[in-house]
């Protein structure tokens, strides 16, 4: 298969998406035949793989690389001999936090009918938004933490709520403006910092030393069938939370997790909550859902619709996966003029 | 002001939305400075004022007029002399459906920095999925009539509902696709029809002769305050329901209505139950509210982002309020490359 890679964007996570990109390089090697790199002003640049190093961003060299420009079926170099298309079979979308994982990349990709790996457009909304990730889960049926939800910085009221809680801005991933509140005089320093990222704020009860499990996974088309792919359980690295530091280490990950001790009860009770929350809204991603476990049974934390890197290294064989990612069809919309014709034929 | 006004679209209702911008054109007269047509090949083009009739789309005749390209700050036209911006202050997002209404043009406009009145992303991804609404209403409180989710054919248990039923695409506006099931020997004949439309179907009671009542509204910014403006209540002209004919008719609407017959009491309930659900998500749009009222509560139909013409006969005073739509302030994001400058310094 032959992969572009677009990574970059207008985002908290920019740098994260680099880096992340760097390890998918690592790991898919020659297969990824464009690298798309997005900076911070909405220009799209096509980067040579031997400069895939992060200062090679970080100091503005990309600068130097061809601009290129989204057009029907692809991105396109304009030279003097007219407008040449980058050569790619299917685009992944590793664009983490705002423009890729909040709908406006899939939406653009849609529209310019770009074939690529990546959550849609409804996808990305109703994940992006962990307000809307709990509406979701309730009416499936999902276990989630009781929250509080804000968008006014002056209003809150937290008396159903027992500390430790957890304060999270509603839009943004990879544990950014994430703060814990211990008790009640804390609460205002700590909404200040959080309405710094989002207008929009989720408070959830903290339980310290909760079990964590992060899943991946995706449907894949195999031998003409429609089948799901699970990836190896995870237990995360486990601290307080990770800072963003952390995390963007462990967004350049290369190598293979241990498997998660657990039973297969709960390993069933993952499988069926991420099918649930999958089919057919996120049928195009590989996504990753992390779940807490408390007294036996599974919450949804979060729903990851592009995880760093992928989280290739949970999967044993994710090359042949990432080929097989089955993708949505789009469904034609015939333009028939059929009633102007009529009235005006009625006129 | 000066307004873009965008049209058309890959859409069931593309020529619902030429009708609109055609009736929309009426109301607003010289204000309109750029008419903006997206073909069913989602190709740009700028329109002449002259030209804004039905038969010039229907003919194919939009095809000799300048293909625009959408980038950064507006659309261009591309001439010999270098491109040219196309000029006008705010775009109003006038396509009807998928694409309008979907948050596919929400994306592009918001991606490259378009000023436009419309539905962001995140509006319209609950409002065009019917499903999410209902997931909206409930988060929020607000009645909506129970219903039966489908995404496969195959399946459907409607046991827990009571026939008549109305059956509609989730993802489809202006009555299309929509169905009535008397019985239960018309169940499968009538969800093949909607699977036409759709690959999610959503099932409801049918309540004949329910009152139904369509309310407008929007924020602005008047004199420094941010506010809320409310049109008209009307009735809809009743039937069983309408048919897409009808409807699309209506789009074309340019008289104003009278106002219905309503008790303080339900129109302030209206107020309210609009106000929960505009403000934020649906800020820098106008949208309408269609509302039953039974047993004197008021249940939430749905959510129109872009009603017909922008549902100015509902309005008072159109063309002020349109002039004062409250539009999002996006988020600046700063891009440092701080983490990547830290890492590389400690190597």
């Amino acid at each position: 298969m032959d992969y572009g890679l677009l990574f970059g964007g207008q985002s908290f996570e920019h740098e994260i998406s680099i880096v992340s990109a760097i390890a998918l390089k690592e790991v898919l090697g020659a297969s990824i035949k464009a690298f798309i790199f997005l900076d911070g002003a909405h220009k799209f640049y096509l980067i040579e793989p031997k400069d895939m190093r992060a200062p090679f961003f970080s100091r503005g060299q990309y600068k130097k690389c061809p601009e290129i420009t989204l057009k029907m079926h692809g991105f396109y170099t304009q030279g003097l001999l007219g407008s040449k298309k980058v050569a790619f079979n299917t685009l992944i979308n590793l664009i983490h936090g705002a423009d890729g994982e909040d709908g406006k990349l899939a939406s653009l990709l849609d529209f310019f009918s770009v074939k690529f790996i990546g959550p849609r457009v409804e996808a990305s909304v109703l994940s992006f938004n962990k307000h809307f990730t709990k509406m979701l889960a309730k009416e499936k049926g999902i276990n989630t933490l009781p929250y509080v939800f804000l968008n006014n910085h002056n209003e809150h009221n937290l008396k159903s709520m027992d500390y430790p809680l957890i304060v999270k801005p509603n839009r943004l991933g990879s544990s950014l403006g994430i703060g814990v509140i211990k008790e009640e005089r804390e609460v205002a320093f700590l909404l200040d910092e959080v309405f710094e990222f989002d207008s929009e704020v989720l408070i959830e009860p903290f339980k310290e030393g909760v079990k964590e499990y992060n899943l991946a996974g995706c449907k894949i088309q195999e031998k003409g069938e429609s089948v799901f792919v699970f990836s190896t359980i995870e237990e995360p690295q486990k601290k307080a939370f990770l800072s963003f530091e952390e995390k963007y280490l462990d967004f350049g990950r290369t190598a293979k997790v241990a498997r998660a001790e657990l039973s297969p009860v709960l390993e069933e009770k993952m499988h069926a909550v991420f099918q649930a929350l999958y089919d057919p809204l996120f049928v195009g991603a590989i996504i990753r859902c992390d779940f807490f476990v408390i007294g036996n049974e599974v919450y949804l934390n979060e729903i990851n619709p592009i995880p760093g890197s992928l989280a290739h290294y949970l999967f044993e064989d994710f090359a042949h996966i990432l080929e097989r990612v089955q993708l949505p069809k789009p469904t034609p919309i015939p333009i028939t003029y059929n009633y102007i014709n009529r009235i005006q034929k009625a006129k």
